[in-house]
């Protein structure tokens, strides 16, 4: 009878309606009922990503993505720059260097956001640069790319710019068009409030032109069958039907909310989780916190992951911890996609009884107390 | 409420015991409780696969386990051999030359399967043959290949023999040890009686030898980071979580059928189909014709599309038409996963009420009489 919250970075906790959905009969995707759903699917995804331009979906999760989108606007020997200041940046590296690319990178502390002036640096150095890529939020460590200011610098250039947005596409707004991105990579288990299996790639004019002259091996992430799929409101190979039916209904849930008002919504639990943070003397890992996830640092003498294993094995609630050297030091709580501020305050209130039973000292309910302040504002 | 039957060759009808725990808050992958389902699944895989050695699970469709049983044990240039008699068998050669390998084409008509002398004549003409590829059953015709004799002359030779077993797997023993098959691929969405969205792909001992030194280019599926992650019970990347609840569903249910059982009511189902297409004056469209999916000739002067878009709407039975230039001349129908013989005497009743509505001449009820007939005595 206990109520469970899963508030990790993804996967994330799906709304029944949804679940439902999924669970309905199948059906078969080379009919007029599927392509239907396709299609419209694809309008949705138009507003998701702010573009004119199709987005491709592929069944894979979203590593799948970042490889398609990698394989697609690349030929051999190709120089790119990878701004790498987590783990799943540093994945971006590991995929071109897989694929033979020459491959600089351009290494941040963690924690850190790249200061946009360093990639203009980078690209007045070496003209030969053909594509930046980055993290728009990076899950390891909950940080922020400004990846406005960054493609403004960008898109001066001939290089194309990479962002994977899988943890904050939904969360923050993305205007592709808008901003002069060219290749944005998202995925189906954050904010769009779906299992993981889904994966999707927008890509700019100039990144389509790129694209039709890539020599770079592939087959199943190769976007111009997909794109030829696309047009007859289809998938090249067999898509991920109860995926793409629950995407349906949860675009059309976002939708009907509001793009901006879930915009907002976001930006608030950030806020109130920065307040009740630093209501219990705690801090945040990340000098630019993302508004997808904020990673906490684990106060001294604490060891993170009786935190998390306490949090998750007696209050239910599932968050993440720190990976590879950052295990024990930070937790991470997700914001993404079907949570509120009722999640935030059960989280808060939990983490005060663990926080307490492990001998951290800090006044009882206070986090509460100034989150609660900062939501009457935010009611007025 | 009228009710509907998919009896396409995939996907296929799932039971609600699968949609059912599909349907279940989703759980965090990186935990005990999902590394124990992952761990189940395996030693479930390894009964289906009849072997010791592990099953890789991808988050994609079949064709990207189709992809990572070329890259993961070729190197730029190698000599391959694929045998192409449909569909699924061409997109084998397509993956071969998107990643540049030297592709001979063995090709045989429609509705054929290959000699396996044809295969041993090959290799003895070329000894550099790296690979022989082909479908167990190709689904686009109906013609299952002879698996076993083939195995026995490759085998013998140090080329690997690749398998798509997509459509097979679950329906016809496959005995991957003892046949000493070397690469075998299945899919969730067919006798798994799962939705689309997981492949999965099975080595032989000499196979992953081949693939520690195989060069081309992967990341997404690449086969060592999957077995780095499996000998952990997880996946590399973000596995499809649902998916994977639902196979641990799908794989009991199959267990508890019994394995054998499952293969000889399969068989069953196909003689079935055998007898009433006879009794109707019907021909089989394949001259080696695959259990898992039975193509039959349209009479002449019948449109198979009609045929097919009218069981769809007016009869509610979902079967499939022909591909490419086999489209209006085949319809087929898919004996995978959970189907049984009530589903064969449904779709017979239809077929003839559509037959009798399109001008088909035949004594209305013959196709049931016959197959009930058959039935009455596989009861003695």
């Amino acid at each position: 009878m206990k109520k469970k919250y899963l508030l990790a970075p993804g996967p994330v906790q799906i709304p029944p309606e949804i679940l439902l959905e999924m669970a309905k009969p199948i059906i078969h995707h080379r009919t007029p009922e599927f392509e239907k759903t396709f299609a419209d699917v694809q309008v949705l995804l138009k507003e998701l990503f702010e573009s004119k331009n199709p987005v491709i979906t592929f069944a894979s999760s979203g590593t799948g993505a970042m490889e398609a989108s990698i394989v697609n606007i690349h030929s051999p020997g190709d120089e790119v720059l990878v701004v790498e200041n987590g783990k799943f940046s540093e994945r971006l590296g590991l995929i071109c260097k897989a694929y033979g690319l020459k491959t600089d990178i351009l290494k941040i502390p963690d924690g850190e956001a790249v200061e946009p002036s360093e990639i203009q640096k980078r690209l007045d150095q070496n003209k030969n640069i053909k594509s930046v890529l980055l993290e728009y939020s990076e899950t390891s460590t909950g940080t922020m790319n400004d990846i406005e200011t960054i493609a403004g610098i960008v898109s001066k250039t001939d290089a194309l710019l990479v962002v994977d947005a899988i943890t904050s596409l939904g969360v923050v707004e993305i205007p592709c068009d808008r901003w002069k991105l060219d290749v944005v990579i998202g995925g189906s288990q954050k904010s769009l409030m779906l299992p993981p299996g889904l994966s999707f790639i927008w890509l700019s004019d100039r990144a389509w032109e790129r694209a039709k002259k890539s020599t770079l091996p592939k087959f199943y992430f190769d976007i111009h069958e997909e794109l030829a799929a696309l047009k007859k409101n289809t998938t090249a190979w067999t898509p991920a039907i109860t995926l793409i039916n629950g995407l349906h209904i949860a675009l059309t849930m976002m939708k009907e909310t509001g793009w901006q008002n879930l915009y907002a919504k976001n930006r608030q639990l950030m806020e109130i989780i920065h307040v009740g943070i630093a209501a219990l003397g705690l801090e945040l890992f990340s000098k630019s916190p993302s508004v997808s996830v904020s990673a906490v640092k684990v106060p001294g003498g604490l060891d993170g992951n009786v935190l998390v294993e306490k949090l998750k094995d007696e209050q239910y609630i599932t968050i993440a911890g720190g990976q590879s050297e950052l295990k024990g030091k930070i937790f991470r709580i997700g914001t993404l996609g079907w949570i509120d501020h009722g999640d935030i305050l059960v989280f808060f209130g939990a983490l005060e009884v663990v926080l307490s039973q492990m001998g951290y000292k800090f006044t009882p309910g206070a986090s509460l107390k100034a989150m609660q302040e900062r939501l009457i504002q935010y009611a007025q």
